[in-house]
């Protein structure tokens, strides 16, 4: 551990996750100065992260790919910022930056806060809009309605909104910052009860999802988007490196086939970059892994299994369709 | 960390096990001047430890209870020694010392190297006379047997010893030691390398063990006992803590029911205790788990579910029967 290294556990501490964030819109009305407009934000937004992955999931099922440009930092960053590592001369290719800091910087001068993915840029001035993540894919089912492809899928349907948000809600606090509460526990106390909430929250889910396809209503929506983004981690990092422990994901027989169904739908697995999952946690968390070793395990071919849950009905899309293939530089390699 | 803190991983080094130990034998003849004699030597075993465990396992088998007493170091240790931190005012009943170290230093005033278990002490001089774990039980099983209970299985039958030392040998190598050179790597290459080499040796004892109930013969044998130490250990501590994670033990039907088989036959489970493996690992190593967080998971319980392997055939203890129940003072909790 060197200087420069961050610290993300605070010995004697629960893990508190900083919720503020650039709460700007991006708006069909552009009420906060920022109107919907194709070809003008640029999608910050790692392959790594579980929470910049519901945007890529969303933008992908909605077609908005040609509307909104997608900046991919690499897996791995310091006290500071992500980086754009993976790009040719280490640079974004439509920011022009190294740093997605530099993007911020642009933004607020002063900026204090983490430096988080994703982030939405607003191309002609270089300055982050918002990292608001749980707002930004609702604004992109809801806002982005007219740059939404043909037979774009209802991700957050009217009167679905109260069941798809309350469930969010506990799925946020007990498994998508769970996890996190579980691995950056400064006390075995504080551990304790995240992992008893974690694992509570987990055995309702897989209540749930025994009967019934998707989340909320016959159909996906926002609230698998959320809840498949942690699943899809689980066994790959949380397990181990997180002490979820409990069980993997693969032993909870209903939640690991919906979390198949998922990864094999077009517009999830085609997001998922295991190896890049992997080396955010395992090599940026060096106070819970000092040595920097990747694990070589567990076998992520077997998301391709049969699922199965067709039996359990559902239309997947409603009356939208799937959305076609992705672009030629955006591909991720096979599980 | 803190300066006492020890350290297991050398950066960019594989791990190397220091296999020099004080191989003096206890011997019929007394040749090397430790008789075998009853009630003279004090077998010092933490339940925590893989090594130590074959020779409690032994001793239960053989029921060598009454002629060889038994402490218990507490799971965890610092740089100098194991402690007897378990026992009424800290001091090993028979021995009367607080450190294990205090008895290699009767023997060998600057002894150099580790102060390991499993140790046998010699009661009236209080020196260590062997640490040699691979001698030990082999000479439990042979040096020792005018004391071994009526009905003790040979665990070391003559014309099956080349094949049992073969066997042995690779397990050591790859399964016993192999844990520990994953999860002491001191580089990608070493760890990638030990992974390999760990898992290809466990599919080859799936597939051994998929048609024959032990390794070796049809009986329980000393290649049991050494490679069942390392598997009860396997899902709980080293799949997460030493990255041994291609897959759970649970996830290979032929070994994971031999383990339960083992772990079910008096002598083996009853030797056991989950907390204080979990406790050993997790808290002695600082240097792979700075938090010191133990992990809740997983489900030990499992070890009870019915095997299913007699209907492989095999005569679990020969023509010996198996051992009665363990004397109260040295049960362990249920898993």
């Amino acid at each position: 551990m060197n200087d420069r290294a961050p610290s993300y556990v605070k010995p004697g501490e629960s893990f508190d996750r900083d919720t503020n964030y650039i709460e700007d819109r991006i708006t069909r009305d552009g009420r906060d100065g920022w109107p919907v407009e194709a070809g003008r934000y640029h999608l910050v937004a790692a392959r790594a992260c579980p929470w910049a992955n519901r945007t890529t999931i969303v933008r992908r099922l909605l077609g908005l790919e040609n509307a909104i440009s997608l900046g991919l930092p690499g897996p791995t960053h310091d006290m500071d910022s992500w980086t754009f590592d993976l790009d040719t001369d280490g640079r974004d290719p439509v920011l022009g930056v190294e740093r997605l800091q530099q993007s911020y910087f642009t933004r607020f001068a002063d900026y204090p806060r983490g430096i988080t993915v994703p982030a939405l840029v607003d191309i002609p001035s270089g300055g982050v809009v918002t990292n608001n993540y749980p707002q930004i894919t609702i604004d992109f089912e809801t806002e982005w309605v007219d740059h939404h492809r043909q037979g774009a899928p209802d991700l957050y349907p009217e009167h679905l909104r109260a069941e798809i948000d309350e469930v969010a809600e506990l799925i946020f606090h007990d498994v998508n910052n769970g996890v996190y509460k579980c691995g950056f526990a400064g006390s075995q106390k504080s551990y304790d009860r995240a992992f008893a909430t974690l694992f509570s929250r987990l055995d309702w889910l897989e209540e749930r999802l025994t009967s019934r396809r998707f989340l909320v209503g016959d159909t996906i929506t926002e609230a698998d988007v959320r809840l498949f983004t942690t699943l899809v981690r689980f066994d790959v990092v949380y397990y181990g490196h997180f002490k979820c422990n409990r069980n993997l994901l693969s032993e909870m027989p209903a939640l690991w086939a919906y979390a198949r169904d998922l990864f094999q739908t077009p517009g999830f697995g085609d997001t998922i970059d295991f190896l890049q999952i992997k080396q955010h946690y395992y090599l940026t968390h060096v106070d819970i892994n000092p040595t920097g070793i990747l694990p070589g395990g567990p076998d992520t071919s077997r998301w391709l299994d049969p699922h199965g849950r067709e039996s359990l009905g559902g239309r997947p899309f409603g009356d939208g369709t799937p959305p076609g293939a992705p672009r030629a530089d955006e591909r991720v390699p096979a599980p």
